[in-house]
């Protein structure tokens, strides 16, 4: 990146976050050199991207001012589901979702995938060819249960930065994350038994409880600070529960980082009543501050803790390498992994393992950090241009995901089935409730790079909800939301 | 392969089968040259590689005649096992044969790797840098959930040998076999259920029943012609038995081959009992007869067989690419599959597809079959040579598996502590049977070409196992052994 690129994403994060206010002045173009050590030319060039951008305006002889528009929409409240255990459903519309990923016409504003087209990424096809011109035997045969050795103790080496001191032998790597959970859940849980998960929460998690017959308990969370532990704490209280099984760093769908003291506290809660807590950092280093937020694993001191993660949102998810680090599960993990898959493909496994040891992994990680927090912005601005009043939106501290909230009557199936002629998806909120609450939500991806496409989309998404919210809404529900996004109410409660 | 060869590898099977006896005059190379319409000089090259294997001595002016030696041991009894649901057991002897695959030291002998060491192989490393060079973005996605559309054409291709009219859309690709069998299992069984099994049978599947909380009842198994009909249909009279697994063509590790009228049957008696048949095909393809045996699933007219195989057997393991066709259960085993690994390396099933499209297919199983059926008539001559009398050994119809059942009172577990320092590995019989039967017998791999080392590893393997006989076997025992290979006996139940 450029210095004035640099500059002007410092500034844009500033009017983000309201330091810079509609319609205020902005310092001049010396002041900004000398403060930031840069040239005349520099600042200059900043600003001008930022007026590109439509984020300031200049005024004739008096310098850059910040553009005024709506303000940003209010987060959503703290989710109120269900207050008891429930059997999964949703399994359709999950489905649903899953077939549309192969229709190449279509924009994928729900799915999960990453940015694979970023150039830091193309080494890991010549780690791929260098692996196989190696013609290495080892490659072709039973991998370990456990997965290489060179990987694992490169995996070792990554979770420094999550605060986990760990060794290889910690680690078994798993065919996804989504493997990785699906052993662990079965490792702490039977048939009948109840777990705890953020409510909304990632439908591999739910539908994995649902295929092991494993109820869920949903516990309110705050889309800022996460899963609400007095809630928990009440229903551990009221529920044999075994474990609960968090997304806390930079959550899917709700993109927070849970602060750490409430990590910790978390922790101590589950150690009150004996539940195991199963931790999914899929996300985790892609938080958009550095250094990247900790693990509640590095917090863990009796091994109740089971570390699931994988390679599929940083590097690529058709690899299908993942991992976890599953305490004093150990063993019980291992004989779940020899029987759901028996071991890991080796060849992708090595690729992976090679493209780290030759150092490319990091550089990728800064790229695709800054690449999805640039992305989040142009996004954000356009949810706003195009959106009308009276939404809730999450402010994602990491990731490339976001979760919109519309009135209690909204429903976005109905939405869904509309936006197929457009050939635009979205994730439906009902997908990430084990009991389908959340149809007024959507979740939304910013990981591909905004285009014109992007913006036609974002329009008649914004069109379509618009309409539909006047046609769903009752009156009552239109005259309490205010007449811009909601600014002056203090959160987004009155919407629920 | 050579006309010499070919007709070597001819006689020798008829001297196997007992065509020809021992110290029985062979034909003259001049009736043999016509009978076979090749020229003399190929008669006697192939005469000399017999000479050479030993299996034909020259007696000077009268021709050849065939060597004596002991004569084959008989085929282990229909086995007898527990006629109840037990819960499984065995998982620690399970991770120590797995645990054994990375000692590169030790010579495999229990493992069920095939031989990746093949030229007809390379191919597939071409396949996979063709692949890496292409850099198509799409295999760095999320593959659908029913995995490749141009990897399952090539399956249901493939599977028309096996009698299996199918589409691409009948097929789901798996995580190898190993998730086939997983999701299979649990899309027909919930916790508490029972299933009955072939008394032996490949450990992964029993592990499998352990790890989602199911019983196994153990039918009784006759190593020529497979589950006992007769004891399943009692079985099923007397317990609510929701599905059984076999491993029809290539027994692992009997051996044998279901014969068509059997498979037809156990249709019928699913069908009677509404229960579900799981089928693993696994080592199908690699019958040594041409045409391979046809798989249940082609006999199957209401869609209650789940077929499952992969190409470990017959490429290699560490691609783990398999597939299961789900027949009625497509549904629940795309569920399974959803929550058990997402999605499929795209990768490796790229790879693969390649390769077969390429034609390189056929020549490598071809070859696989070929080196197979001779590696198992040196290695059962070897076994005879260094093995004392008293044993029994089945006759693999295909596959690269052998089962040995040693008397009653022998230990295998003992066996395999000992061979430890001799840098040999066995798999224990045990492994094979959900309440640790069959300690008394082990399951030896003739995957890898005979060698100097094998032939040793058989002597100290033999002469251990005399030791352990002569030490463990009460006298009554070894007095109803005869002193030669149980010739005479009709079968080896009085060892049992
Ligand atoms: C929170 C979370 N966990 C796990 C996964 C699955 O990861 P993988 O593709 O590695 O199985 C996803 C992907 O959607 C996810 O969002
Ligand atoms: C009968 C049988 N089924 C399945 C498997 C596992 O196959 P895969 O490696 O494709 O998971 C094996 C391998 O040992 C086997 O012997």
């Amino acid at each position: 990146m450029t210095r004035y690129q640099y500059l002007a994403d410092l500034l844009a994060q500033r009017i983000e976050q309201g330091l810079y206010q509609a319609g205020e002045r902005l310092p001049s173009v010396r002041t900004l050199s000398s403060e930031h050590g840069v040239s005349i030319s520099t600042v200059q060039q900043a600003y001008y991207l930022l007026e590109e951008r439509q984020l300031i305006t200049p005024q004739s002889r008096s310098g850059y001012f910040v553009t005024p528009r709506k303000a940003a929409p209010p987060v959503p409240a703290i989710t109120r589901p269900v207050q008891r255990p429930v059997e999964i459903t949703q399994w359709d519309a999950v489905l649903h979702l899953l077939e549309a990923r192969s229709d190449e016409q279509t924009l994928q504003l729900g799915s999960g995938m990453p940015d694979v087209g970023q150039p830091t990424l193309k080494p890991l096809w010549k780690a791929i060819s260098r692996v196989a011109q190696q013609q290495d035997e080892r490659l072709l045969g039973y991998d370990t249960l456990y997965g290489l050795p060179e990987l694992r103790e490169q995996i070792a080496r990554l979770m420094i930065d999550s605060g986990c001191q760990l060794g290889a032998d910690d680690i078994v790597i798993t065919t996804g994350c989504h493997e990785a959970l699906s052993i662990s859940i079965r490792a702490v849980c039977q048939h009948g038994d109840i777990i705890a998960v953020e409510s909304p929460t990632f439908h591999g998690i739910m539908q994995t409880l649902r295929g092991f017959g494993i109820r869920a308990i949903e516990i309110p969370t705050d889309s800022s600070s996460g899963i609400s532990l007095e809630a928990l704490e009440l229903a551990f209280e009221q529920w044999p529960i075994k474990a609960v099984v968090v997304v806390p760093n930079c959550n899917n769908p709700l993109g927070f980082i849970m602060p750490e003291h409430r990590k910790r506290a978390l922790v101590t809660l589950a150690q009150r009543f004996d539940a195991a807590i199963i931790e999914d950092d899929v996300y985790g280093e892609l938080a958009f501050d550095y250094p990247r937020p900790i693990t509640i694993k590095s917090l863990d001191t009796d091994g109740r803790v089971l570390l699931c993660s994988s390679f599929s949102k940083i590097l690529a998810p058709g690899l299908r390498v993942g991992w976890v680090v599953p305490g004093r599960y150990f063993d019980r993990v291992l004989h779940m992994k020899y029987i759901v898959t028996g071991s890991t493909t080796t060849l992708t496994q090595m690729a992976v393992a090679g493209f780290i040891s030759q150092g490319y992994y990091q550089p990728h990680l800064r790229r695709m950090r800054i690449t999805y927090q640039r992305n989040l912005e142009i996004f954000t601005r356009l949810v706003r241009q195009h959106f009308p009043c009276g939404i809730c939106v999450t402010r994602p501290q990491g990731g490339f995901l976001i979760w919109v909230e519309l009135p209690e009557a909204f429903d976005s199936h109905r939405l869904n089935a509309e936006l197929r002629d457009s050939k635009i998806q979205i994730a439906v909120g009902s997908l990430f409730s084990a009991s389908g609450k959340y149809r007024n939500c959507l979740r939304l991806s910013y990981a591909q790079t905004c285009t014109d496409k992007t913006e036609r989309a974002l329009a008649i998404l914004g069109a379509a909800v618009e309409r539909a919210m006047q046609s769903c809404s009752p009156v009552h529900e239109l005259a309490t939301a205010s007449n811009d996004w909601g600014e002056g109410r203090a959160s987004g409660k009155e919407q629920r």
